[in-house]
């Protein structure tokens, strides 16, 4: 099981934003249906075995987290529009601290990234990490930032949890997945 | 100097497809657009060393070549519908079989795979190549197939070309862009 958790500082917590202007009045919400594409899609199948957390922390409601459970959700297609309008679908719904599953797969809560940290131990995905082909064991669970970097009271509140970096390149967040992803899968499959 | 160059077997070689429906109207264009994305960006920033050609082979007036120049590619945001945009901006300007340049950094001709191998040796990205960690030396252009597999047609031209794999899982045309990147820079910063 493999968890990547994805912070959208800007990221817009309710249904207002268009489809056709994600990175606009979705607050960068094309970061984050990016990363839901790289945290779940292989060539023609699904990685059953991975849940992706989007943490909206945008107006007009936040925080709220949004996860997509790789082993449930259906009609999610690889295109950036197909997650937003599951983000759309559910992001409007009455929702408390527990996750409420709206469509399937796709489960929406209150609460941000200390909540998450209370119940997972994420490891963080920044350029100042160990290298991850030269660490010894990877854990299951990544935290990443969208274009903006972590605030000091995020840094705050990650302590001193486990570093990674995935090569030399300050890259995307999606891409940092895919490129994780891909040592975990080699890892797994013991093409080291 | 980087080249990928990605076929859209079913991609529309006109304007007439919506950026709305980029999967369908456009002839999964979806894929070639995250293509673009994984080729040319970095975190904040451009990979002006890379050139990025997309090979249009739908309907109803193909095959055409789009190419992508990192070095002079502007109005480019990593979102789907942006490298959408740019595409149908030039796709029906009158083209013949030399490029032509319609927005900056974006250009386009008639002619397909053919044209493109006889101009650059280009190594093949599919599941069954060498591995590219395992590989001594990387070669500089990298040619990929969408979402369906390389036809009869097309693995003759590519004849005895090598092939390489980025590792144990079959995965989108865009994630392998980004994961055989990662191995590039990480030769090239000494990081391996």
């Amino acid at each position: 099981m493999t968890a990547f958790a994805i912070l959208g500082h800007l990221a817009r917590t309710d249904g207002s934003f268009s489809i056709n202007d994600l990175p606009g009045s979705g607050g960068r919400m094309d970061v984050l249906c990016r990363c839901v594409n790289a945290s779940l899609f292989l060539s023609h199948d699904l990685r059953r075995d991975v849940d992706c957390y989007l943490v909206l922390l945008g107006p007009p409601s936040g925080p709220k987290t949004i996860k997509f459970s790789g082993s449930a959700v259906r009609s999610l297609s690889p295109d950036e529009r197909s997650a937003a309008a599951l983000i759309k679908k559910v992001i409007d719904v009455p929702c408390g601290s527990e996750f409420r599953e709206v469509a399937d797969g796709v489960s929406i809560r209150k609460r941000g990234l200390e909540r998450l940290l209370s119940e997972m131990p994420f490891a963080v995905l920044d350029e100042t990490g160990e290298d991850v082909r030269k660490a010894k064991d990877l854990p299951g669970a990544f935290l990443l930032s969208d274009h903006l970097n972590f605030t000091d009271a995020e840094n705050a509140l990650l302590g001193s949890n486990p570093r990674y970096s995935v090569g030399p390149k300050c890259l995307h967040a999606d891409h940092t997945i895919t490129v994780l992803h891909n040592e975990l899968d080699r890892r797994m499959s013991g093409w080291e």
